[in-house]
């Protein structure tokens, strides 16, 4: 029985959600309060709603069931997805609102600031992505929190000093969760890891499950993309381009992904793995770019390519992590996240520079960008390998090599309970 | 080939269906009509609509799946929601007409009208949640429409003499239900229960639709609490406060479960029952206090302590329902759904006597604050016993005990026919 | 290995994918553009997304999902689908904007035309049904690109000879996919098929796949036969109108659907194929006849009427089909969206020859009325042939029909290539 007690939560995941809920339960008796001087509350509701509903379902359905497709892992996939979420939002919500404190004395809840505060929660599931099944609940919860603080804190730099504007700042969460869990995976290496998990695979149920996930993903970004676009009288219809060139990229997207997973396949055949990722590598790289997209076409050439990169990191560039740089991506989110938000991001900067009337607002610019990327990818890494070296400890308990993968480190199974 | 016989529903379901279906019908020819003169038919549809749908998938996917995750009855679980709710619906629209038949001559269609039937609708699925594998779907139809019709009832009293606001009375519907359930579920209950049956239990499987269930009602849930709040030019903000206060709630209970959930687990783990469910008990809990709660750390506070009493529930009152009262409860509506709206009625009571000005107002709300309680629990469960004991006849021919919580008694099984 | 390597996808899809979707992008460089100048695109936007959204959810989750049924075949089910809406919907918007391109110069995407191309892809998803299961997903996209251009064909033939509104012509979708498809079905049967294949049937987790495909059908119906019904001055109530008829008619034919299938079933038990599909035959029934029903128990009649149909189909001309015709229709396209379509023809029919005031309005409309029905009916059946002796060859390579129904023709299982 010693190896049980060994692996129970008890003293572990309870100390810490409850003292972390607490802690936000005081700050929020302080600090936060509810946005009531809106003008045309019904105008703004009816406007907001429904799109951030549609992000709410893309952050718990859409990642969670994402997250279901190891075979003994999908309720901790599910379930610890939904309650790194719960308390990320209202970390992101607190962090989000410091600047609005200090300058207004409180915090204060709309649906924008829930619409960016399930944002940067995406940011911290995608880094998330990176060291599932090899992990336990505390070491979730940390890394989504740390990882919001610096997503944040990489927000408010690029906007402070290189003026870069909101909506392209947060856009970089797949760039900045990416490589944030990237480092955190390199540092939490396990050896023996080469070799494949026996229960690192999928099945039809989970592989189904799955797929699911995906789908509410694929069908909601077009709202992921469009949510925080401003419809301003300059430009009516940016909004609804975002909305366009996002649906145009996602659909090519899938169209690419399948093509090149047959194409590169040994037995020429479909690989669920990146018909569930790699379709979604569109809406990532449109994300990115998209303040610059203005055809059509563009979208579609952007979704194309973010797929075709994407298919081959998670064929050719996964393994090689995992074999010369022992940097274990459970969910890939280095090909899924990572490198089609790079791919988005220097579309942006050729389209830029294209657009660009004289030589000095280009250099101009293509300095800003450069310094953006170099800045949020510096932090990202940085962050990411501090957050490891914390989470290395043994203090943490994570789950022993033999033990990874399986949701009966965490989860009671009353049924089997019976049968003894 | 005798038992098979006599499990056919042939000459029980069909007849029952098609009466009562063709008497709706009947009814909607003379009494009912789509409402016509509307002013601003585009303002009302992009108002409500879009949250209507968000109750309708609550009231069909969340429910239907979260009733699912019995390993033997899941085909049931779903089929018998979509079922009951289809008729419920209609059922419930003609009773909530009543009084406008009575008044205008006709029964109104309308977004709103739509909308409470959903809610209604919701009342009976908890209800039926209390005996969910235990009955055919014969008692299922008749539980919904009775109880139901005992919900109208109520929230006519109550409005009536009691003058309580027609979204309070109706936020009751998680009392009634519960009540109404437990009651049916005792009269009901069957000898040989205390132990449990091999079929109740979960499986990853099952489990795992039932998550996808719990996830639609926790995302939605704001969308169910604020769809009926009228933005008036009093308080423009109320139906954005019950937006983020259902938020937060839901947000802050998700955590709390899962940390008692831990704690209170003999080996330290989480218990995918308490996930599924008492996440949710912070929806239910604000949903009851909701019009006296205007900050959002009462909210969350709300959340805390609703997931408490219901994982507390789940783990120690359940089981002593079971064996002390010969209460069997398959879903613990009375953990996630009556107790935790209790405590949002107990914090609603003690809300608005801290925000009253004077002892008379104070005393006189509590009067009839608890008088509302009184009648919702005394008429639910009067129902639910009036109720079950309709239903105790073996007239109705409920699956034998050795059947409980099995498809096989009521679906065909094509797959299995070609195999013999 | 040689079978292996016939099997084998890779030259002949990507190259088909690659094929395509370049050329679809180069259309889009030259002809297709974002619509910039609406006026009020606030206004728009709210108007249409979240409905859109709907339509989205629909095609992608409901008919993938819905597709997922067959016990071997739930990753081509989902996957085919999302790849095939993907192609189907850029192809539609080029189709679609044919005549504007001839006569503005460009093809213009809006809200509007995303919604039509989706419902485009409906139709050939409906299609795709009767030949699910024996065709490649080479055969699957031409069979979706040609129903679609037929479908185009066929609106454009309506609205220009025969003077039918864009609203009727549009809903005849389920008319033309269901027809097209049989007679595909027809031509491409293969000898043995009256024989249940032993992988064509449905599990308990293959089931309940499904049965949420068909919820969401379900669910967000209303949406799909609202959305583009224009709000206009003369008639403020249509689409509030067309929201309501849906819902009831959905409702009475869960109902039905579930009455029927007990009552035909030998055994006396429900049917899930039956509860899956023959649930939605009121929405297919009431989508054709609409903009004639003006009372809720009209739609709720035809939504009887159009369950029975369905029901009665599924049970006995399904088999009579395969039987007496070698017709193998996997999805039963034919009994769910076929008859239903015809039913709500005949009822629009009828209740528009009640409401004419004289006898040569009844007459005239009469005419035109049947005339689009044999046109619709004409066009799909000879374009299902053609399409069906153009797939025949076996230069296609369908699969062997020992391999019918089966994923692994088309899926990398990595998980058992690591058993190995």
């Amino acid at each position: 029985m010693a190896p049980q007690y060994a692996r129970s939560l008890r003293f572990r995941l309870p100390p810490l959600l409850f003292f972390l809920q607490t802690g936000f339960i005081v700050v929020f008796i302080f600090y936060v309060d509810i946005e009531q001087n809106v003008q045309t509350k019904q105008h703004v509701f009816t406007n907001y709603y429904s799109e951030f509903q549609d992000v709410h379902v893309m952050v718990i359905l859409g990642f969670g069931f994402l997250a279901t497709f190891l075979v003994r892992y999908s309720f901790s996939g599910a379930g610890f997805t939904l309650l790194v979420a719960a308390m990320a939002v209202q970390w992101a919500v607190i962090l989000n609102g410091v600047e609005s404190m200090y300058h207004r004395g409180k915090i204060w809840i709309n649906m924008r600031s829930l619409v960016v505060a399930e944002m940067c929660t995406a940011s911290s599931l995608i880094a998330i992505g990176a060291v599932l099944g090899k992990t336990n609940p505390d070491q979730l919860l940390l890394i989504a929190l740390l990882e919001i603080s610096g997503f944040v804190l990489n927000g408010w730099l690029l906007q402070t000093f290189l003026k870069v504007q909101f909506l392209n700042a947060i856009m970089l969460l797949h760039i900045f969760g990416a490589f944030f869990g990237l480092m955190l995976s390199w540092v939490l290496y396990r050896q023996g890891s080469e070799q494949q998990h026996e229960k690192e695979k999928i099945n039809r149920k989970t592989g189904l499950f799955s797929v699911m996930g995906t789908l509410f993903l694929w069908m909601f970004w077009p709202s992921f993309n469009s949510v925080l676009v401003e419809v301003d009288h300059l430009d009516r219809g940016r909004k609804l381009r975002a909305v366009y060139s996002t649906y145009l990229a996602l659909a090519v997207s899938a169209v690419t992904a399948a093509g090149f997973s047959v194409l590169t396949s040994p037995q020429g055949k479909l690989n669920l793995f990146h018909i569930q990722r790699c379709t979604l590598a569109g809406g990532v790289a449109i994300g990115v770019a998209m303040s610059a997209v203005h055809l059509p076409w563009v979208a579609m050439t952007i979704g194309f390519a973010a797929a075709l990169i994407s298919t081959l990191g998670s064929r050719y560039i996964k393994p090689l992590m995992l074999f010369a740089f022992e940097c274990h991506d459970t969910c890939g989110v280095l090909s899924v996240h990572g490198l089609p938000g790079i791919l988005g991001w220097m579309v942006q900067l050729l389209l830029q520079i294209a657009d660009s009337d004289d030589l000095t607002t280009a250099v101009r610019f293509a300095v800003f960008h450069i310094s953006t990327l170099l800045i949020t990818l510096s932090l990202s890494m940085i962050l990411g390998l501090i957050t490891g070296f914390l989470l290395k400890f043994n203090f943490w308990r994570p789950p022993p090599n033999k033990k990874c993968f399986d949701d009966q480190n965490f989860w009671e199974f009353p049924h089997l309970a019976v049968k003894k």
